[in-house]
């Protein structure tokens, strides 16, 4: 079936909803999970649902879902994504897949086609983590894997209660969880990485999620002089923090692709340059595809960290801020989204997603899968993220055929994936 | 000479100073340099420097100094320090110095005795550098070493201007800059470390103050996802600052004491979990009684940070904040300190100091020297700071004799210096 989309619409939307917490003279927004920012682009679009003749429900956890030709997205093809965004973030993270579902619905609506199964289109809660933990909270509890309750508990980096602020933005729904099964799900997204840009490809057919591995580390030593106190006395975490950071380098660069490893956050207090601080923080983020490669990773970091402790006479507190294991996506959705691509003559290429997603948490309860657009200078989280306007356009292209496709797929026979 | 001092008497004066800007349920006490309560600690100093009958003069950088028995510090034996703190300051820190001074006057006062040559008590405005920098401004305008008109052009951490606020407090006074000769200069301090208590002495008999380097490095890379950015394509200025953080301690372990070095400040941004950073500061604070052994850590610290940067690609700017040339004190106000303290039967060694101190810029124009008390637990620029009632008034009462010893000296031909 050949649809396709209005772009130009899809990038107005895409503009209108970046102007809401807009990062001055940048491209770039702010929207934090549950703030103000959040809550005025949730209002944005669950409105352009409405308009659209969607059947809107709101969960308990605040995840929105628009659903075209029926009044749950049980049984339903679901796409969607999120539209909260971290401090400095870029206007297609997340927003695009949400956006480019409302688009393929409203095309499909002006084409006046008819799937052979509802379609809908979803954004889920506080996906990025960056003011809550854990990250893809909102499909995660949709899936099942997190109890309403705790999620609710989480306590803000500014020290709101999750619960609490979901109250004050209006988007406590009646819509239990875990949600309705869909039939499938795809999600479609920029890469935030810099591999199908560097590798010349269109569109990404991705196989699964890394395995995502967050620790939070924190060092207790003894606050002193920096010049009145001799090197043999000095109980530093701040030096044990900054050691753990080079060695997770060091580690992740000793056993190569597709390990990586990254220091993002250190805090020191009092932070001061001649004052040997009291207290040090840091977070290491580990990824694989391979969760026992993953698994080895974290003892390794974890060994490093009590014996550089140990050294230097400092008290460490460990918490796991996030775990998630490898996932693998639906190869009958995989091959699908490749199928798609290379038919509509894009350069296309499998690839893993090295960032969560929302899909890697709804593909515990349908099959699912995600595409890749190319991101420029694999630039990501930043006001600079960047997709072209073809790149847009030929990925929200290819969502539609899929979701279609998927609408016609019986996934317990078979018929459908393979035309 | 045999004098004692009214320890009851010292003590009371600080507690009364320690009131002001006193930091709740602490002993400790807030008095940023040229705040409303620096200006109501001054006003107190110098109410008591009037009831005395001490001969004040207030120079044009803020500088205040009480004489007995002349109208100039000119030929006088001086003693003091400062009354200004850091944030989150002690009561001991400097006001220990300028109270006791005080007390050592009333003393003599009170004993009838004539000293040979005047005696003066000093307070040398901001010497902490909380708020203005350079720290120690105000003994370094008193003696030369930077011009007036630069140090009141200081701009502080809150944006204020320090003649500004010079005039706004009422303390700019009419003395000249450069100031008065003296005849030597003595300065009794905490000792803000803990080697007096972990060597179990009494008194230290400071033999110079550490050269003092300060730099701050800020790396600019590359802002990006943790997750989707291959090791290979990373240029990580967070990884560059804490390699630099681990080299400064290995580079100080292997040359040894009494070399010190400490990064007490680091800020990545954005300071994520999950994002590589765009830019990261630290600071290098490096210490050494040595001026060559200190500029050869400057060298191998900044070669370390050129390679560090190189091997990631990341740009690298570098500040110098502080650099402070080593002093060695004159080593017959040095000897006269150890010979008072082992006569007066205490424990007593001699040690250089590891902060700054007013006392490192009298060096420049007279001989002087510092007496040294414990600090318990070696802790200091914190509301816990704690010396023993005993060990304060074992230090006041060698100021006390040290002051009058070196009103007999002639420094010419050494008459006095020796019994």
């Amino acid at each position: 079936m050949c649809i396709t989309v209005d772009a130009g619409r899809l990038q107005h939307r895409l503009a209108e909803l970046a102007a809401i917490g807009a990062i001055e003279a940048t491209e770039g927004c702010a929207r934090l999970a549950l703030t103000d920012e959040d809550r005025d682009g949730r209002d944005l679009v669950v409105t352009w649902m409405r308009d659209l003749g969607l059947h809107v429900t709101i969960d308990a956890i605040g995840n929105a879902v628009g659903v075209l030709g029926a009044e749950t997205v049980a049984g339903a093809v679901l796409t969607g994504s999120h539209i909260d965004t971290v401090a400095t973030g870029g206007r297609y993270d997340g927003n695009l897949g949400v956006l480019a579902g409302l688009e393929v619905i409203e095309s499909v609506l002006d084409a006046g086609i008819e799937p052979a199964r509802p379609l809908a289109v979803a954004f889920f809660t506080n996906e990025e983590g960056a003011r809550f933990a854990p990250d893809m909270l909102g499909s995660l509890v949709y899936a099942g894997g997190l109890q309403l309750e705790d999620a609710l508990d989480a306590v803000a980096i500014d020290g709101a209660v999750f619960g609490d602020e979901l109250d004050r933005i209006g988007y406590r729904g009646t819509s239990p969880v875990p949600g309705p099964v869909p039939h499938a799900f795809v999600e479609y997204h920029i890469e935030q990485g810099p591999v199908l840009e560097r590798q010349g490809m269109g569109i990404g057919a991705v196989t699964g999620v890394q395995g995502i591995s967050w620790t939070q580390y924190t060092f207790t030593g003894q606050s002193n002089h920096a010049g009145t106190t001799p090197m043999s006395y000095r109980r530093d975490p701040g030096l044990v923090a900054m050691r753990v950071g080079a060695f997770v380098r060091d580690l992740v660069d000793e056993i190569g692709p597709p390990q990586v490893g990254t220091v993002g956050r250190i805090e020191l207090h009092p932070n001061l340059v001649n004052v040997v601080a009291a207290r040090a923080t840091i977070t290491v983020d580990v990824r694989n595809t391979d969760d026992t490669a993953l698994s080895d990773v974290e003892t390794r970091v974890a060994e490093f960290v009590r014996q550089a402790a140990a050294d230097e006479d400092v008290e460490v507190a460990t918490e796991t801020l996030a775990r998630f294991e490898p996932v693998e996506f639906d190869a009958r959705v995989v091959d699908l989204v490749e199928e798609i691509a290379a038919s509509a003559g894009h350069t296309t290429m499998r690839l893993p997603a090295g960032a969560g997603h929302d899909a890697q948490m709804l593909a515990r309860i349908c099959p699912s899968g995600m595409i890749f657009v190319p991101s420029v200078d694999g630039i990501s989280h930043n006001p600079a993220e960047h997709t072209a306007p073809g790149d847009i356009a030929a990925g929200a292209n290819v969502l539609a055929r899929t979701m279609l496709r998927l609408a016609e797929t019986d996934f317990e026979t078979g018929r459908g994936a393979r035309s």
